[in-house]
């Protein structure tokens, strides 16, 4: 049997290609090798209160769209929306009452986000448990591998926590999840810093030809390359490692050896870079414009995977609840 | 349209005269002007990890008993358990999203219980947000009155707080649940401290006559009263606060007067405080003992007002939902 895989995204709008190249690729490339469970995560967008809350809605769907179309295949995977399965919320309450304060209050990351969103109200009991939650995502399909980029992997170490003393009480259910590790490039926004919704840097899977070669001009190139003749170094420029996402390899290869030689200029080479974009996602704007058109059939799959999700979480929140001593059913 | 009431008991097992006397001949006074639910709460009864918790099934069917015999009147009220309802932990999840970490931490009660019940540990997480869960229990009905002595009205002041933050942010939807003030006697056990199953000193609603016996003769009557003949002071006897809960108004009178007036012995005293005690549980022992007999007609019982809560409970969670900015079904 295949072993169950858990992942989850926020419905923060429309997918930028940094997500594509992220989390969106290894999700579609392990779809064969394991039975996968992708989850879009609007419980979570609720953390830090937001007068967006009305765009969660119409994230959702938009976000169900570029799955689809990216290549999450629903013959083999399950694509559904965490709110809409109550079992998270059911096992999310079992847990947190063996979860110590403690970890979650020394948990880096907690810490840090505090710091980092300091704009948004994160003071409220809800944030401090999002471990939690994510426990419940992952463990209420008893995933065994999530995939995690290397330094993510500590996240998943109090999910693993959470298991093990949930089955040191209540004897063993859980299995102890392990990161599945994905290498995921770091894509950079057209201002230089990292690639994200909330810095207004992002290039649109959505977004018109236009609109992608405008954003890839944006991109600083190497900046001792003043002339299109100049020798460049592809490490110092911005807009190359978009190439290692959406080229062939040996493309990839020649256009480093054009700029280091002096050959190649940037005008060009931003040009260049956009058609990739563009070809590369070629299928993608089709299935987009196909689930755009047709939205009944987007329901009707987002229904049915809701269902098959909620099956298997209901089956295992009936063991969970007989576990810890209650009647359930 | 009748004005709705929610109240919940833990399932800490069998119920004694001292939870009679308090909470539940309140509950069963409140029923005619009402639209109560009452609920067993077991999810809060895990809020403490024990060794005990194969206990709580057992002790949610006892307590469901226990309420019947003592005259909740089905057809009037709704009698459920709370972990039937999966709506207390979504709106529970979402509360805790709006609920300030400060308001629990500052939250006397959880001081209070902290240091109270040292032998079991609290320093989880979802012992911090048990006023969250109290409060979903509470709006999940969109409740209007909740039973509560007056040193419990404080309790509810949190809920309030939560009800008018969720309605500032998403609109209008909650009412801010009031207390509706019950006394209840303090009722002692037969060692003198307060009545509690967990200080192994109650008398329990399902006694044999013999065993009501033995504990009421287990009280301390007034000291100075040595000899049967001696004036006494019932004021200072423990048994007598006994006869205000059992005994007729006037019987309770002619038992002070002939205490002061030396009239009066308490071996006798005693036994007809038994008796008395046996009596007002006659039709509750008829009662339960026809349930224990009938447990194909309990179950339907059970199942039936699970399916009324759950009806309400998800009616509005449907709209919490669509409030907050989430699809739901």
């Amino acid at each position: 049997m295949k072993r169950v895989v858990l992942s989850g995204i926020q419905p923060t709008g429309k997918l930028h290609i940094g997500n594509l190249a992220g989390a969106i690729r290894n999700w579609v490339r392990i779809q064969d090798e394991y039975k996968c469970f992708y989850m879009i995560a609007d419980l979570h967008s609720l953390t830090a209160y937001s007068n967006n809350y009305k765009e969660i809605k119409e994230n959702v769907l938009d976000i169900y769209i570029d799955l689809l179309a990216c290549g999450i295949d629903l013959s083999k995977s399950v694509l559904f929306i965490q709110s809409e399965i109550p079992a998270h919320t059911q096992l999310h309450l079992i847990l947190s009452m063996i979860t110590p304060l403690g970890w979650l209050q020394r948990n880096p990351t907690y810490k840090e986000k505090i710091i980092e969103m300091q704009d948004k109200d994160l003071s409220n009991y809800g944030f401090l448990g999002y471990p939690v939650l994510q426990a419940a995502d992952i463990l209420i399909y008893r995933a065994e591998k999530v995939p995690v980029g290397q330094d993510q992997v500590s996240h998943l170490e109090i999910t693993r926590e959470i298991a093990r003393r949930f089955n040191h009480f209540y004897g063993k259910f859980f299995p102890e999840p392990e990161p599945l590790l994905t290498t995921s490039p770091k894509v950079l926004g057209f201002d230089g810093r990292k690639m994200s919704k909330s810095y207004n840097n992002a290039i649109y899977l959505a977004d018109p030809p236009e609109e992608v070669l405008q954003k890839v001009k944006k991109y600083v190139t190497d900046t001792k390359k003043v002339y299109k003749n100049d020798p460049g170094n592809p490490e110092h420029c911005s807009v190359f490692p978009l190439y290692g996402i959406f080229a062939p390899e040996d493309e990839t290869k020649q256009v480093d050896k054009g700029c280091r030689s002096g050959q190649r200029g940037c005008v060009d080479c931003k040009k260049r870079c956009a058609e990739l974009i563009m070809e590369s996602l070629k299928s993608y704007r089709e299935k987009r414009q196909y689930y755009m058109k047709n939205i009944n059939e987007l329901k009707k799959h987002i229904k049915e995977n809701n269902e098959k999700a909620q099956a298997v979480a209901l089956k295992n929140i009936r063991e969970i609840y007989n576990k810890v001593g209650l009647i359930y059913g």
